[in-house]
């Protein structure tokens, strides 16, 4: 390829595409192999990395600039459930030997606008080559008031469980990306792309940090599905856990699906890839929570309550008022 | 496999394997999805992030228990460069579909020997299934008093420049590994094992971290090469820099190979893998980093000078005192 023949070595490579993202001072420009972070006083920092694989975590066609959205969103994600306001992130880059500086240049742009949508900064990286798949790990950083840090193992019986946005939605957009022909069955013709466009780069709801703070008990993101990762906080809080499906926000779209095809219900609730927060908030709470989510603008729904420990298990009480009975209740990549 | 039709799953994985190496408080028992770090009153943190992968960086058949040691050393390489002392590392660990506990326990014992030899630990990850080659991604976290961070672009012309150890040993124990014969015409017999084991996991001098804070006045690690290293400090530090062949310090063996074969001087001084640290210390503080790094076990080597500079370029005196036309100055994975 043309494109190919002058492809610069990593010096230039980084100077050119990566160091014009490093706003952050301690980056140094990306002159150097390490960046220095000064937490603001009275803070912790929030550390999270996550891995996407072409193949396994993401089709491998996408655009490079929604790509790059994604990996850094779903760190993103991680850090706006903990709390974390996010700083900076280092990237590592594997690339194909086929790699084109076009997509390059169209993943740096993705990196950007994201950088700018969400207040934050390249710190560093490393990039290589891999004879395997495309591969990028994200390593975010963000920050907090010492001591703020919202962990998945402090849910407690009696607390609320609420959810933020709507649950379903990017499931519902990666069956329909895997086969278009779903849209018809499900009456999503119209909203097929909106859908897909919430799998390929998920939206997580920063402006609920504070509001978590200052409320929540527990939280973490939902990256595996609704009902599976509420298990995983009762495993961490030893506790059990109802969610009235009723209960849990649908997008229209996602209504009009479960009013077709009743079971896309359990693919709203198990299917994964929402990126919204889930949150345990004790009662005496749940107002103050509502309001300041409300303020900040972000929808915040209570969709059920933790009880006393024993099994750990969470049920999913369906539209009948019945438990569930969900095949998985989660997606795991691994 | 046997041993792989009772492999866990994840989340039982983290359990097992992971979670006896969450020694830091911050990683909460690996039991979130983030960790949480507060730098020692007055510091910064200093972050940086290393990505491995089988047949790019590594052969891909080391002992588990070494590639761990490399995943966490090269990286740590870069944290006592700067000047930073170690807290802990966040671990993205992709893995072939081929794994086995086996080999997975016997990585997990490398990290283990490594957190204690360097006194640090782990503070979370990533574990994926890849389609592609084994590939390590570790993003290192270190702290030093604010203000104290040693960067890459600021040596000065007329400042000392000095390395720590020895050069030349792992690329040469990497030659061996690829070619074992060679040992004989290097005289190197006896040695190869202690040659190879150097490149397989690098020591990086951590013992140097005090000195060099109180009086290097840039410093960098050499990874690709001493002359192309030191050439990269040169160029984000606008100097020229000679180097003194004759003063390189080199190990017995090694001195062993250059009488043997004069043109292996040049493998030393280009080849790479070294993770020993460069520094630019000013004239009137070179005898006191001296005197610290020999209190604090180091062996410290000034090797030349920086100058004006120029263009940025490394002048090698070889043996005779004329300059040396090199082929390569450093190495290049990408």
């Amino acid at each position: 390829m043309t494109d190919n023949a002058a492809r610069p070595g990593e010096m230039e490579l980084i100077a050119r595409y990566f160091a014009p993202l490093a706003a952050h001072k301690g980056a140094r420009g990306l002159k150097d192999d390490a960046a220095g972070i000064t937490p603001p006083e009275g803070h912790e920092l929030v550390v999270t990395t996550d891995t996407l694989i072409a193949g396994v975590h993401f089709f491998g066609n996408e655009p490079a600039e929604t790509l790059a959205a994604k990996a850094l969103r779903v760190n993103l994600s991680d850090l706006t459930a903990k709390g974390a306001a996010p700083i900076g992130y280092l990237l590592s880059l594997s690339l194909q030997a086929d790699w084109t500086q076009a997509w390059l240049a169209d993943f740096v742009k993705g990196l950007a606008g994201d950088q700018e949508r969400y207040g934050w900064s390249l710190l560093g990286g490393d990039t290589t080559k891999t004879p395997g798949p495309l591969t990028i790990t994200v390593t975010a950083i963000g920050s907090l008031p010492a001591g703020d840090y919202v962990a998945r193992d402090t849910a407690r019986a009696g607390d609320r469980i609420y959810v933020t946005g709507t649950i379903g939605d990017a499931a519902t957009g990666y069956m329909l990306l895997k086969d278009d022909k779903r849209a018809g069955d499900l009456g999503l013709e119209n909203d097929a792309p909106v859908l897909m466009s919430l799998y390929l780069a998920p939206r997580p709801p920063v402006a609920v940090i504070a509001p978590l703070r200052a409320h929540a008990r527990a939280a973490m993101d939902i990256s595996d599905g609704l009902a599976g990762d509420c298990e995983k906080m009762c495993a961490a809080s030893s506790v059990s856990a109802v969610i009235e499906a009723s209960r849990v926000p649908l997008s229209k779209p996602l209504q009009r699906a479960v009013a077709a095809r009743p079971d896309w219900l359990e693919t709203a609730i198990t299917g994964g890839d929402d990126y919204q927060v889930l949150a345990a908030v004790p009662p005496d709470k749940a107002a103050a929570f509502e309001k300041d989510a409300a303020a900040a603008g972000v929808a915040v729904t209570s969709i059920g309550q933790f009880g006393q420990g024993g099994d750990c298990a969470v049920t999913v009480l369906g539209l009948d008022g019945e438990p569930m009975s969900l095949t998985h209740k989660s997606y795991s990549h691994f």
